[in-house]
């Protein structure tokens, strides 16, 4: 940690600093409340402002973003404390960059005539962003502040959803026309007191906002100044538009290694642009509610909410998996006779069930990844159901004798290894035929084959476990 | 998808088309193969020939990560085929862009002749990226081929692991001294060719080549020409040293929104620079390899790779899961003697270790998240474990109530019912402490939370949830 840079070390400790500052401002304030001499009250009541106008201080000098991550460390109380010493005018930026859960406790505490400031400072697209977590007295305020142009810029940034290449749009975009030189786009910008943040390149358009192409500024300051911008620009081979899946714009961001895209109507208007940075965002958080969901959690949790919301998160998952134990309980249920017995069986038949779930799961997830990446087509599904096949014959004979030496070293049984075996042979190639077959069903059904298929497999192969395992047995051990 | 624009609509139809012309291709072959009259030959042949120039004019159209996205969606054979129409200068950043299974399965496939010409396009940091993939002799052939200058870049570039900055780190930056104005920036820039990739800022360095200042492109655009560089240069608030984790610099530029940043050394020496697409593709390979070892594969797997290798590559997980497998049939074991008595035990267990195996799972992958993040410090972890103890008493309650009654309505022992109930409560309680504990002790150990805390808490509320339930059942049921 030695050679991470100054600059950035400092975050973390940021972080230290202000919870430091602020125990030592809640400690001070608890001694004056708890005594009322006078004369104390006003030295404590110094020290206390002396701390804050620190506290403050220290914050004023963090990047937006910092403040957010020092924000989220804290607990609901403290993190209430340090938000109302953010300034105002930060306010805005801020909220843009905190979790949403956290968001909502922000905002929660905060009034209506401060919620229409901190939006003030914020662009149209980010004002969108912010929107669903807006009371509506606060958006009818804000609306009314705004220009006619900016009212159909946020308009149009409300209407798509999150996940859409509209949702990820701004309107921060250079446009040039396509009859001018290189030196009149120069004077041009020069004009200009600064540029948008990542603009990589201007959009040329036409006389009716019909995007003709792209030009780099990389070029624009290696080319001759009496050049036209037709002969320097490029074809814009990447256009998105709005209601595409901005899952799509990323692999695309991605695959071709860009800053900026343009973003064009059906009329092949210019209206927008997408920049890395919501990309690298969009991605990061598309992969935080995946590895979320994987967990079995909802949405995203603030770190401090309260038990009770925290419960509620976590319900869905733990119903869901309760119905699916309830059905494997019962396909034991049909076995008791047997389990009573050999009751062997009992100890031995979870083995069989997880090593099943754990062989199906590994199989969804290369088929998850394969679909997500559009490499599966009907031509090769059957190369895949193959290998799966044989990977899986391969694992159960190899492990299904393990198992089966470990059941007959425990119980001298050999009859019971070799029911042992078999079971695990067959588990692994219902787990392979299932964790090829369930995400090609779902994806052939329109739903999303990473979520819910794990769950399913695990469902299959501990029912199906059991129930080979139980039953192999019942037909070849029972007298 | 009627939506998605023609250009990037192509990448899937691209690969439909690749198929197809490779197929007309192998089906005339093989009929060539079948038949020997001279004449049909002939007539063959130039069939043969046609397809494969349509297919060649096909690949050299596509964007090097679209041919790297067509070779990794076809079986070994069909890959072979295609990759042998590719024009040999465009080998190296497709290999580049392929992933490393599929890379190696090319690799093999080239001579060392090919292997040192596909380099020869490369710049020194790319030819590391593929350094380890490649053969010995070609690597000696390739350092024999650079001038000083690039063996040292190539030496320095191969000495970083490829998850440390100087691993995600490119030489292709553009200085600029800090005693000139304005003008003799631009001057200088449009003596230049082209500037390279991601040059959204110039690095300012002294006479010594130590960093001085960065000056933004845009910047450059829109201020006077006499200005002086040191006028309107930034302070380098991020700067990356080469063996800082890239997960850190990721962070950076998710934070801060940047599209490059300076490396120096340790004497604030410039020597290279970081882009945000090494930064996007980082991350995307460290998500996807997160996945993967979630789902219990070792690393990517070649779509078409051979059952064999498949087998290895799902060895260990296996094995590990086989162990706790093993240590929760012998837990049952101990209790064999109250299941042989009450043989609804064997029936219901497997619930009470199921729902412990999720509820740690959800507390583990907040937790996990919250350590990455670097918001939990010892102070807040007091507050998180009694959070999570109530949470997971509530579900405890909750849902040990609801199994409790299924026990009653199956078995018609309110007894039993209680049991089961009590056995919820406290394997959640289980689940709760260790889906906290566990990634702290790895954390406080150095160890990666993010892999193996999911296998050993499943271990434990497994092997926990037998113990707890038989155990409580032995104790309280047994005559």
């Amino acid at each position: 940690m030695a050679e991470l840079d100054q600059d950035r070390q400092s975050v973390q400790d940021s972080l230290k600093q202000v919870v430091k500052l602020l125990r030592k401002h809640q400690l001070v304030k608890s001694l004056v409340e708890r005594q009322d001499m006078p004369r104390q009250d006003l030295v404590e009541g110094l020290v206390e402002k002396q701390n804050l106008t620190e506290l403050q201080k220290k914050l004023d000098q963090l990047h937006p973003a910092d403040v957010a991550y020092v924000l989220e460390a804290l607990p609901l109380e403290e993190r209430l404390a340090v938000w109302d010493l953010v300034k105002a005018e930060r306010d805005g930026e801020i909220l843009l960059e905190v979790s949403d859960a956290v968001r909502e406790t922000l905002i929660a505490h905060m009034e209506t005539k401060e919620l229409v400031a901190a939006t003030e400072q914020l662009d149209t697209d980010e004002i969108a962003d912010l929107a669903p977590d807006l009371p509506r007295e606060v958006m009818q305020d804000v609306f009314r502040s705004l220009s006619l142009e900016e009212r159909d810029q946020l308009r149009s940034a409300m209407s798509y959803p999150e996940d859409t290449v509209g949702g990820l749009m701004d309107f921060d975009m250079i446009t040039v026309r396509d009859d001018i030189t290189v030196e009149v786009v120069l004077r041009y910008l020069r004009r200009l007191d600064e540029m948008p943040d990542h603009t990589d390149q201007l959009f040329v358009v036409d006389r009716t906002e019909h995007l003709r192409g792209l030009l780099s500024v990389s070029r624009l300051l290696v080319t001759d100044l009496d050049t036209p911008v037709t002969a320097i620009m490029d074809a814009a081979t990447v256009k998105l538009v709005p209601h595409e899946k901005a899952q799509d714009a990323a692999l695309a961001f991605e695959r071709y290694d860009l800053v900026s895209a343009p973003v064009v109507d059906s009329n092949d208007k210019l209206i927008g642009r997408v920049t890395v940075n919501s990309v690298v965002d969009f991605i990061r958080e598309e992969t935080d509610s995946e590895k979320l969901s994987a967990g079995g959690l909802r949405e995203e949790e603030d770190l401090f909410a309260s038990v009770w919301s925290s419960v509620k998160n976590r319900w869905t998952w733990l119903a869901i998996n309760l119905v699916t134990a309830f059905v494997a309980s019962r396909v034991i249920g049909i076995f008791e006779g047997s389990i009573e017995k050999i009751v062997a069986l009992a100890a031995l038949m979870p083995i069989v069930a997880g090593i099943g779930g754990n062989s199906g799961n590994q199989t969804i997830t290369m088929i998850v990844r394969a679909l997500a990446l559009g490499q599966i087509s009907v031509a090769n599904a059957r190369k895949l159901f193959a290998k799966e096949i044989g990977v899986s014959f391969i694992n159960g004979l190899i492990w299904g004798s393990v198992v089966g030496l470990f059941a007959y070293f425990i119980y001298h049984k050999w009859q019971l290894g070799l029911v042992m075996t078999g079971a695990m042979v067959l588990n692994l190639l219902l787990a392979a035929i299932m964790g090829v077959a369930v995400p090609l069903a779902m994806q052939k059904l329109g739903r999303d084959p990473a979520v819910g298929s794990s769950v399913m497999i695990t469902a299959i192969t501990d029912s199906g476990g059991f129930f080979i395992f139980l039953g192999l047995a019942t037909l070849f051990l029972m007298p």
